[in-house]
């Protein structure tokens, strides 16, 4: 459970954008046109499921909280999904996806939705840059 | 955020079984034959984003580890996926569901999936009824 070794699961880091670390978790950002759509990793090694956290399952609920309320903030949506899979990567990851009424899959989840339309890279990285500022320097290191 | 006036939303009273309260939540069991399936609904008015809880998410946390590990042991299953999602019920609650590399939808998820096969009642109630046991008379209340 120890930070010591910690690397995130080569797909997460094939498949996401970096926006920063918190006390507990590496944010990242996936590009989903329609889907803002940001990810937790906690730092510790050989974690699967949320029970396997221990004690640590309580910053990460204050992670998910911070993290969801900067999402729908920025986004203005109609509703956050969180959710934890793992089914395909093991490595304990949460998804938190902001959802509005008018977005293409409305109201079904879109977790296991594949392939989803990618946003241009500029107006990604602008997504990514204001996550990263709401968050502030504090938070994000 | 009292306990008050707290009632189940309608949809969830009508879709699922109640297997027990613990000391915040409600845990309620759906009946789908391949997926062993929990939720969780925390006993607080107005609550829709996890975030809402305030500091009432530490609580859920550590329900949703203690169901989470009674379910897996209970089932044996290979991965638990836990979703908070809401589009269609605003009332916050938790799926937990317990997924098996031999179901019918693995790895996929199983959220917005519909509609699934139902189990025989029978053997639907010795799952309530396990889980009750599992989680004990001093939890479940």
């Amino acid at each position: 459970m120890s930070e010591g070794a910690w690397l995130l699961h080569p797909q997460l880091a094939a498949d996401t954008t970096h926006v920063g670390d918190l006390a507990l978790s590496r944010l990242l950002a996936i590009n989903a046109a329609d889907y803002p759509w940001l990810i937790l990793v906690p730092r510790r090694t050989g974690v699967v499921e949320l029970a396997d956290l221990g004690g640590d399952a309580f910053p990460l609920t204050a992670e998910i909280g911070v993290v969801s309320l900067a999402l729908k903030e920025l986004t203005r949506c109609d509703k956050i999904n969180i959710a934890a899979i793992g089914n395909v990567v093991p490595q304990l990851h949460v998804h938190i996806v902001a959802r509005r009424k008018t977005d293409p899959l409305w109201p079904e989840p879109v977790f296991g939705v594949t392939p989803l339309p990618r946003a241009k890279e500029a107006a990604f990285e602008r997504f990514v840059d204001k996550v990263r500022k709401k968050l502030g320097a504090a938070q994000v290191r």
